[in-house]
């Protein structure tokens, strides 16, 4: 691929997302997309409905939008969006001022090093292979190798000190919603699976007595979990019917109101039928062991929520184990009532080791299956390949621009594509695992999905250029870094288009909500059904943090390898900012809160892409005959793994559980 | 190596066990020798020192010691030698009732099979090599490799039902030792590490006010931990003087009862100089914030031990994350005041993170750097090698029977020896690692010198003996099982030699305390010293762990390769669960208990084990194209890591932590 042709593929990008930053502020204007463009506000019913009178400035594209998502403080952004939309944030500031200081060391200092790396004479930029301005154009035991290690240097760190200010910075956040959250049932609340079941004794007692006996002082009470019987199924599918048959008189808030009380949840908001069947059950039958149902019953009752006296009680009583069998009398903190995934609460406890077990080994099987499509992608790089499977678009392929399109344009499409059908498989395989959250849920198909796309995009892609046994690398460990290091400048085309199209599109189709947009103009305009504005979307982290880890990681092992990529990666991370901003402010609704706990995650991420660009960077200075560029870089590699250590000792346990501070702090 | 040569090595083994046990009960009976093998005895002076009379029957050996061993049972152990030795001779009855079962499959199943592999004409058995009683006289795809599928799923499936029973057994016996052990200060007390200092507040009033803050219900007092001044050195050192003096005039009682009362403990026992110090210390400077001596004193308090009116408060506060900043105000179930590691706790907490990480990397380099004596090693076996090595000493290599002996029996002298410098210098590494108490440093020395002792004596003797990179079979983990199952059958006449010298003559050695025997011999009768009691040694399970799991693993892995090493085994681990109840019984003095925290370690190595075998075996059925057998033993191997992880989740928390149940079960 030549210079020029990235230049048409930029250019085509470039135009597309003026096009569709141009049509989403005509389209946000139009009042029956605002389902799709303010569902957040719909939900909470601060935006007011606008008249549907005509004007001739609803046809204009405006950047009016930019300027509202650019001006929003963070403290409102945690007040509508919870600290989850602030910790997805800081990663696109994170980005923003690293890759700043990056582009600037490697587009000044690198680019042109590698640019006159070999004595030849340039001819015209333009018409010039990108391969010149990689690394590859570097000759052996060359002296200007030095200009990379102290590249290396000042970005590994500087992202180590912007690293440690961001987990500084969130763990305080994290700290100050803690304690700082007004008081709320939930927070005095454990959820208490796998109790042991006695022949002689009610379910409901044995609970009390077992809370009575250890926690003493400080359980105030608890609320078993049933199932549903037959008879409430009924009730519930009458209900619903009754629902739907009413739905035509009520008026949109009536209805927001309604489902709100049709939600199962215990604490906090209202009882819910599980309350009431329990309550009705249990006065009728108390104390009656005799009686079949109740026994019957009983097999049906999944665990418990024991509410406690103190918030730090219930910390106490969720961390400490509670039975000499660990396998009983499990203890968590309760999840929100919102956040609770009910239907996981019947999995016994005892499977869950091997459900996770299960999952883990099916997203590791998928990981491997997906390979087939993406060496498909990668095989259509190769322009005589193509000829060679379809011998009729020979016409058509030897035409300079169409084959520029195909090379540079379609193979990310199609990838892009197929990565579409992975987060609803992995959020299916969490579900799967067990979690008792949803936020739980989340954050596992966050990780799978991450795992799976820095494998499936950079891994497979680097690697079936020439290896086609994709394994192998695993059983060579020891030539990873000078494999890698012969493989990823090669990919530097592929990578820098795959962040035009998949970067710059994903942010387009997100902020143009294509699908929904479409789904809500056929049932709107086109069948005439009315708008449904109960269903809001929570926002998307499990897709869309891979999505920008990916990108980081791309920056990082790319940086000193082929630095064109980064001015397109710092254009990709800051238009990123602004549209999720107002995505956020503007789209999602949150339901339920992770209390910043992604962060760890993408910690280690972005550590792990340090690492890996200072293993690239050794396997370069290993072929490049470079041995003291390569002791540099192994102190570095050591210096960097130290600084994890020292972060996961420092911060990781602040996100795992609260400490005994904080509950009193905040009661206090 | 031919079968007659492995029988001239068992008998001089044989002869020399026979000669060492004779002489040991003859030994034991000299009244000069009670302080070595008689330690715990003397120590707990139940011993009745008898009169120094001669008699005939003094010289004459005898088996009393045997039955007297043999006939104590497990609740006797138990009191007067604590849950560790318990657990450690469950080891031996472990492996016994195993290695039976291993023992009757191989030799009457295996064996005759291995032998009858190939269609030759068998000699002689006594000149027959030993290689046709192993696995390589099979010859490819025979349908006799069923036979050895089925003896591994039978080894298998009785070694998980036996661990589980074990582990079982073992946690019942701990729950029963947390519950049912005398109440004992320091069951109500945490240490506290890296508390904040603060310029305006008394270092005690900090604690005070931060306990009272957020334990306020539960907490008693404290007490902190201060370092020695120079002065209160000086008093030290006087004091250590004028006993040494003072020592000619007092008796072995007196002695006793004063290195108790000197013993630098806190609670329970008595006043020590750190708490002597301390208060007249605190008393004249209290709340003299100005006085620079105060200002210093407080920097060097390292922590301290906090008192709660409850064990389970204790035990809630040593779980709990106690501050939002992880690294401050670290607590701990406080240890036993004989097991507390004082010189540790001046290590600032902030380092503990970065001195594990040192020793871990100092003793994988030791390790491999270990490699070059055990390479020697292996090529003294090259009886060829040897001769090249040693032109003067070929005629001496040419005699049948010395060539014997060297091929047969120095090498593993060599290797043992060798191995003598490991123990001293993991369990210094363990001191640097930051331990605060003697049994979590054993405890990690016991880890690094099984890790090492694995490495080193089987991988690098099985791979040394063609491979000459050892590396190598770690850059290609892939060929693993391949390589493993050619090499481990060569090496199966070293293991077997292995067995009879180091493990029959570690035990002779064990028995007869050559060491001490030696050294009291020349302390007692040449230089007419004083006896020497007041030092007596505690169980060295850092040594002995190791080495009886190594045999194991030796057992497990040639099992179906070379069956002939199992009877030795089994005579091995017969003869070592006698021994070991003997000194347990006699020499060794318990002075800490790690409450059989040894077991997960033990359960996890067998495990491994198994693992390896079925490892190895899979490598066998590849090369001798058995693709059935390869995939019931896939299976199994599936079916054994499941099993470990049921484990873990089952029992291996009750090990980690006390439950709530536990403490509560304990004062009711």
């Amino acid at each position: 691929m030549e210079f020029s042709a990235l230049l048409t593929s930029a250019g085509i990008n470039i135009a597309v997302c003026i096009l569709f930053l141009s049509l989403y502020s005509v389209l946000r204007k139009q009042p029956h997309n605002f389902s799709v463009y303010f569902g957040r506000r719909l939900a909470e019913e601060k935006f007011q409905k606008q008249d549907d009178y005509f004007s001739f400035e609803r046809l204009l594209p405006t950047a009016g939008w930019i300027v509202k998502a650019y001006w929003c403080t963070e403290e409102e952004i945690r007040q509508v969006a919870g600290l989850d939309s602030v910790v997805f944030l800081r990663l696109f500031i994170f980005s923003i001022r690293i890759f700043s200081i990056t582009s600037l060391v490697c587009v000044f200092g690198v680019l042109p090093v590698n640019y006159h790396g070999k004595e030849i004479t340039h001819d015209h930029i333009p018409t010039e292979p990108l391969d010149v301005f990689t690394i590859a154009n570097i000759i052996e035991e060359s002296q200007k190798l030095w200009v990379h290690c102290i590249a290396l240097y000042i970005i590994t760190i500087s992202a180590c000190i912007l690293l440690f200010n961001e987990y500084k910075y969130i763990s305080r956040k994290r700290l100050a919603h803690i304690t700082g959250s007004s008081p709320n049932p939930g927070h005095f609340t454990v959820l208490v699976r796998s109790i042991p079941k006695s022949d002689n004794e009610l379910l409901d007692d044995t609970i009390r007595n077992f809370f009575v006996n250890y926690h003493g002082s400080s359980y105030l009470s608890h609320q078993m979990i049933l199932r549903k019987g037959h008879f409430q199924r009924f009730v519930d599918r009458a209900e619903r019917a009754y629902r739907k048959f009413v739905r035509v008189r009520l008026s949109v808030s009536e209805r927001n109101g309604r489902s709100s009380m049709s939600r199962c949840g215990v604490c906090g908001v209202r009882a819910s039928s599980f309350q009431v069947y329990r309550n009705k059950f249990i006065e009728a039958k108390k104390a009656d062991l005799t009686n079949p149902e109740v026994v019957d019953a009983q097999k049906n009752c999944p665990g418990a929520l024991v509410f406690f006296k103190t918030r730090y009680a219930a910390v106490v009583a969720s961390r400490v184990l509670q039975s000499s069998n660990p396998m009983l009398w499990v203890t968590d903190l309760a999840p929100e009532p919102r956040d609770v995934y009910w239907s996981n609460l019947w999995i016994p406890y005892k499977q869950i080791w091997l459900r996770k077990l299960a999952t883990l080994a099916a997203s590791v099987v998928f990981m491997f299956v997906f390979i087939i499509p993406v060496a498909f992608v990668q095989s259509m790089m190769q322009l005589e390949q193509l000829k060679k499977m379809f011998p009729n678009l020979r016409g058509l392929l030897n035409k300079s621009f169409f084959a520029r399109v195909v090379t540079g344009y379609l193979p990310s499409v199609v990838l892009l594509l197929s990565l579409y059908t992975v987060p609803p498989l992995m959020m299916l395989l969490s579900s799967i695992e067990g979690s008792i959250s949803r936020s739980g849920r989340k954050r596992s198909a966050c990780l799978k999905i991450l795992f799976f796309t820095v494998w499936n995009v950079f891994f497979v892609n680097v690697l079936s250029g020439s290896v086609l046994n994709q394994l192998n690398v695993f059983t060579r460990p020891k030539d990873m870094p000078t494999m890698l290091a012969e493989l990823v400048p090669k990919q530097a085309t592929f990578f820098i288009t795959y962040v035009l199209t998949s970067g710059w599109a994903s942010l387009c189709s997100e902020i143009l909500q294509v699908y929904n947009l479409v789904y809500n103009f056929f049932s709107n305009c086109i069948f005439c059904c009315q708008q449904n504005t109960e269903y809001v979307y929570s926002f998307p982290y499990h897709t869309e943090v891979p999505k920008v880890l990916l990108f980081i990681l791309l920056g990082f092992t790319f940086a000193i390898m082929a630095p064109l990529i980064l001015p397109f990666l710092l254009v990709y991370f800051c238009l990123g900012y602004l549209v999720y901003r107002n995505q956020i402010l503007n789209v999602y609704y949150p339901k339920y809160e992770m209390g910043g706990k992604l962060w760890p995650i993408i910690h280690n991420t972005i550590v792990f892409s340090l690492v890996l660009m200072q293993v690239i960077a050794l396997g370069v200075f290993t072929i490049k005959h470079s041995p003291v560029a390569t002791g540099f870089t192994i102190l570095l590699l050591v210096a960097t793994v130290l600084f994890n250590e020292y972060c996961r000792h420092r911060f990781s346990r602040i996100f795992e559980a609260y400490s005994a501070q904080d509950p009193v702090a905040a009661v206090g």
